[in-house]
């Protein structure tokens, strides 16, 4: 699901890279229908019905569906993963889930339905990969979680520095090649307030056991600290593919192709520092938000999705993104224990309340 | 075993700290009988008969097999863990072996009679229980071990400078409190060469799929490559109270009452580099008599043990260390799938040979 962005087009390479493990039962994508197209003629299982239907995520239900799918990949982006991961798990089939809103929108109810069919949500995030990795194995003597981040482009610059800059230098990402909303929820720091909320229910730890610190190399993607002070860390060059190909292939390990074998010979310099939450407020708003529950981390991804759009259009500035946040969490109506339909609203009020916000025609 | 040694006393500050979990039910100490005897009145479990009789390596057979001991920490240095290692396997117990030169003389012998007995080998040495845990719940999907070493005292020193360093400099280690033996081990990396033919027979890795890499800060205590490129290292600050807990609650995690937490938040720089081989020549002569198998290992732990010995008397210089190894592997006829016996007569000869080679009297 996705099949033609970032995620979906790199998990693809890991396919291709090994044919004899995986195949390709059927492939979604939302708007490069032409890539689709040429997805589908390269993957000899895809089912080319589905190509002839027009692509809708109505569609995914049967997707989700065929008996010879094991894992459905969801690497759509913002609000668009959450029905067919919904639908995956409705047929027991384990999710690859790339997609960071899905458990920030609906972590609660997403978690609860995997639970009800058995269906795991293995993480495609390198941050949650590692701590993935890092937990294999292991009890639950959990004590931390700790989220490493680039620090995204803007690191180390001061509020008046972010005042002007576009989203052309907010897309120049030092470290990782992503697609454009993450590249700007990884600039705003909005990316590890949505992986707090992500770690929260994928690995069922407190908001204040998870802790996020930033480091600019991006080769230590996540360390978890155990009760006895032990730290597990999960390192590689950055490349997706290697989080993906473990999603694919858990729980074994298969030969990997693309990232190059960590050189320590060469000196190597891993560096740690404390993010700065005054410059960088998004991942304090996700908190807060997932503390609240209920509708509010919707509302947050529906702000951030409105927003984010709006500045790469150039239409808002860099630091109008976490403020036009604030604000329609601050007019947010609650409901707790949310339905879908509840998500929905809550979903569609939010987009309406930050357009507004923004002072932008919806 | 060894318990008024470095790793001896830690232990019983691990004890100390976790008396609902942990029971002393023996300890023997090589040569500091005061100490002994206060680490007995402390200990209300102990069997104190043992006290009265003289310490001695062959009461370690009773000791092992005492029915209420479940797990026997093995923290002699040099040859002297041996005997009790393989009494503990041989009753059944799982040994929690701290002794680096137990695996390496007789590496093939003790696995050997681990496996008969069904009784686990359980590393406490930082490196090797970083490793166990990044191998735990992974299966046999390694690529690569990569051991880190601080590079001791003498780190980025030349040859020149290294040959009128004296032991006083040589124990002034910049990271780890231990043991005189280990410690100047440490300074000529001889204890990366040791760990290196630990790590082959406690995770059967081939030789040549073992790397080290100086780290000079001892944050990372080892890491794990695995086929997919995917890299794990286990991380805290020096203290052996950590992997020795760990080893004696495996499989549990206990709280950790000693290290302090990892502060990510002050910077921290983790750097790596290669060693130089050429100033530091043990590790190559560590695994050169490693791969000739058979009595070559046990002739190398001897020939260390005794140069260590006399470097620590003052009696011959740094340089001499790994000169009186060579010279001693070059002379020593080998036995291939030693016994016991062909390893103490190994040992024997091997220590007159270096004696001699020294220009030492015996």
């Amino acid at each position: 699901m996705g099949s033609t962005g970032s995620i979906g087009r790199q998990t693809l390479d890991v396919v291709r890279a090994l044919p004899e493990e995986f195949k390709v039962a059927a492939l979604a994508g939302g708007r490069n229908i032409e890539l689709l197209a040429e997805q589908m003629e390269d993957q000899p299982h895809v089912r080319t019905r589905l190509l002839n239907n027009q692509i809708r995520f109505a569609s995914l239900e049967e997707m989700a569906s065929l008996p010879d799918v094991d894992r459905v990949v969801v690497a759509t982006s913002g609000k668009a993963g959450l029905s067919p991961c919904l639908s995956a798990l409705r047929h027991g089939k384990s999710v690859a889930l790339a997609n960071k809103e899905v458990l920030v929108m609906a972590g609660e109810l997403v978690m609860l339905e995997a639970d009800k069919h058995g269906a795991a949500i293995l993480p495609v995030d390198s941050e949650h990969s590692a701590l993935w990795q890092c937990l294999r194995g292991e009890g639950n003597r959990v004590s931390r979680l700790i989220l490493t981040a680039s620090g995204g482009p803007f690191r180390k610059r001061s509020k008046a520095d972010l005042a002007g800059v576009t989203a052309r230098e907010a897309l120049k990402h030092p470290t990782w090649a992503m697609g454009p909303k993450v590249t700007v929820d990884s600039a705003t720091l909005m990316n590890k307030g949505m992986e707090i909320i992500e770690a929260h229910w994928l690995f069922r730890i407190a908001f204040d056991d998870i802790q996020v610190v930033v480091h600019p190399e991006s080769i230590v993607h996540s360390m978890v600290e155990f009760v006895d002070g032990s730290v597990k860390a999960q390192l590689s060059y950055p490349d997706m593919r290697l989080p993906i190909q473990y999603a694919l292939s858990f729980p074994e390990r298969l030969p990997g192709h693309f990232v190059p074998r960590m050189d320590f010979a060469k000196t190597h310099n891993l560096t740690f520092e404390q993010p700065d939450w005054e410059v960088f407020p998004c991942p304090r708003l996700a908190v807060e938000a997932a503390k609240h529950g209920g509708t509010y981390p919707t509302a947050l991804c529906a702000a951030d999705e409105v927003a984010v759009g709006l500045f790469l259009a150039d239409r808002i500035g860099f630091l109008d993104i976490p403020r036009i946040i604030e604000a329609t969490l601050a007019r947010h109506q609650n409901r707790s224990g949310p339905t879908i339909e509840d998500i929905e609203d809550a979903d569609t009020v939010a987009r309406a309340e930050a357009m507004e916000i923004a002072g932008v025609a919806p």
